[in-house]
């Protein structure tokens, strides 16, 4: 079954079931003009990470805004969007199994569809399941720009792999898929610069190389919302796949600029709204979400607005929060807005954004791809 | 929309679509009989917590073992099982909001419910919903026996609330809820036992000063997997509500007995089931499982029965697995079992289980409570 909505429009924030996952549609709208606006000049596109958000909705007005498409992460987000009339969606992953494959063949019919390989066996099936269905797909070879996660080694092997996808009948070389996901999280903008000059370089010379080959790059892929500018002003990356941006969580609140402050380019608008639940002692006051609401693998949730409160620890259903004596102690029914501590996982526990303006419920989008992990 | 179910009856279990969510039916089985078993003699009945499973199919199977009923945390949870025919729930938990208290109370219409409170003015919101609904509802006294979250202080300030409780024409007093959630995971007996000894003592003085103001206690319930023994032959408590005990975890696979080894009374019977999508390097493979699929509250996922194997990190959709480079290395499409840290935000992340049986597909069961935390 689905969760039924919390909200219905018109009704007042305060009056929104918990626990809920809000957008405060004001800064959300503001995130995604402000990255829109970032990249004019730069010649290079924006291809929003649906893994972030998992609604067709959202991707639709990413589009509206230029973004050239979607990323996905895997086959059930791609066929989720699909069906929510995304026209062009890259799946940003390498997909295993016969199944899986075909399944995303399935949808080169209603969609522009890419995937990511790095092994030539991968290769070989992908291009299989394209002809089975007589559906040619677009391959991108991921090259291992330092996460050290999936991904070939740049260069000749990324040459070799690129090779073997342009000489079938079925596939076509799409490009490189070169993200470096542990650079967005990198604290300080020595660390962040230093990560990416490494992958630009191996980047740039990758498509060197394949241009010496007669292979071009219609895609030169990666970036998240801790690097973008840098591959933005690479002069090889020509999309963006950040997406954490419209939405931002405590753990991208914690990376620094060059005068060691908090990056604030874009704005929390993603919150878990929680109702106090039990006060029994002062200094104390439990609320109903806890870790089924609300992602911990980047921490502790914050407490939006009150400093002053700190969330000591969550249990499947409940979080208890700690505040100094002196400030006025939240009451048995009072909701709060915690904001997430990785965005992502916490979306992907919800059906349903509730979208709130000037304390409003506006309206209610379904998270379409919530639980397609597969 | 839900996910589709990833398997079918008959199919072998290395053609299960992935991530997927197992249930291996002969351990699930014998850790259900084994718990009927237990306290077979000791008067208490084992009323599990529905928190862990969220599955009515699994319900019914653990009352047809002798179980008295299901709790839950949550009224969303309650109503997944009450559509779902289960005669008789308590919500182990404070409930917050007339919204919420108004469903409470027409459950009451389908099942026998019951709910918790560690407030005076909660109890007189129950009270108005009661009313409102024309049912009457019982309601247990939350004490806090050490886990320092909910519920009022044993003594003097619960018989105070039960009171309040058994003076309304709406309501009736049900007894006692003493659950020491921090216990079940300590590591030593000597630790368990000193804490639940403190339970015991705390409770039973509280039973009996409500005995002495003729307030008789139905239930007095509390205790989970990793202490309801001790509960159990503690001559006070009548219901334990353990829940974990049907699938076990990691974390609880760390607790330890008193000659120091790791306790096994309960076997592992739930895994994830992911597939190899990335081998790029000796020594490492990349499954399709990753934090979208699996709690890391307490820790990483172990590989089953390759302790070879280490899971060293997850990302959204990927699990990194290192192993050493004279075992045999997992191959691309390769299928492995994940022991999740914690199993119940585990299971609320996936719509279907798969129960499997001697390499084979038996059945599907649907989590009708998955995200009904509300």
């Amino acid at each position: 079954m689905l969760q039924p909505p919390p909200a219905q429009p018109g009704m007042r924030e305060d009056e929104v079931d918990t626990p809920a996952l809000l957008i405060d549609l004001d800064r959300f709208e503001a995130n995604l003009d402000l990255m829109a606006a970032s990249i004019v000049g730069t010649g290079v596109k924006i291809r929003p990470h649906a893994k972030t958000h998992k609604c067709a909705v959202i991707a639709h007005r990413q589009i509206a805004r230029g973004a050239v498409g979607q990323c996905v992460q895997k086959v059930g987000e791609a066929e989720a969007l699909a069906w929510g009339g995304v026209p062009d969606i890259l799946v940003s992953n390498e997909v295993v199994g016969a199944s899986k494959l075909a399944r995303l063949a399935a949808l080169a019919g209603i969609t522009r569809i890419a995937v990511c390989a790095d092994d030539p066996g991968n290769v070989a099936a992908i291009e299989a399941a394209a002809r089975d269905a007589g559906r040619r797909i677009d391959v991108l070879v991921e090259i291992d720009v330092g996460g050290g996660r999936c991904g070939v080694a740049p260069g000749s092997d990324a040459v070799a792999l690129a090779q073997a996808i342009a000489a079938s009948k079925y596939l076509r070389f799409g490009g490189l898929q070169a993200y470096h996901g542990r650079a967005q999280h990198m604290r300080t903008p020595e660390l962040r610069e230093a990560a990416i000059a490494q992958t630009v370089e191996d980047t740039r010379r990758t498509v060197e190389m394949l241009r010496q080959q007669g292979l071009a790059c219609d895609i030169v892929g990666g970036a998240g919302t801790g690097t973008f500018n840098l591959e933005a002003h690479s002069g090889v990356f020509n999309e963006l796949q950040a997406g954490s941006y419209c939405f931002m969580d405590a753990d991208y609140g914690r990376n620094l600029d060059a005068a060691g402050q908090p990056v604030t380019t874009f704005a929390h608008s993603l919150f878990v709204l929680a109702t106090v639940m039990s006060a029994p002692r002062p200094g104390i006051a439990v609320v109903d979400a806890g870790l089924k609401a609300l992602a911990t693998d980047a921490g502790m949730p914050l407490v939006w607005q009150r400093p002053d409160m700190k969330v000591v620890s969550l249990s499947d259903e409940h979080g208890k929060i700690e505040f100094a004596s002196e400030t006025a102690s939240p009451k048995l029914g009072e909701k709060l807005r915690l904001v997430p501590g990785h965005c992502d996982p916490t979306v992907d526990r919800y059906d349903w954004y509730v979208g709130v303006r000037k304390g409003r419920v506006e309206c209610l989008w379904p998270i379409v791809a919530r639980g397609f992990n597969h």
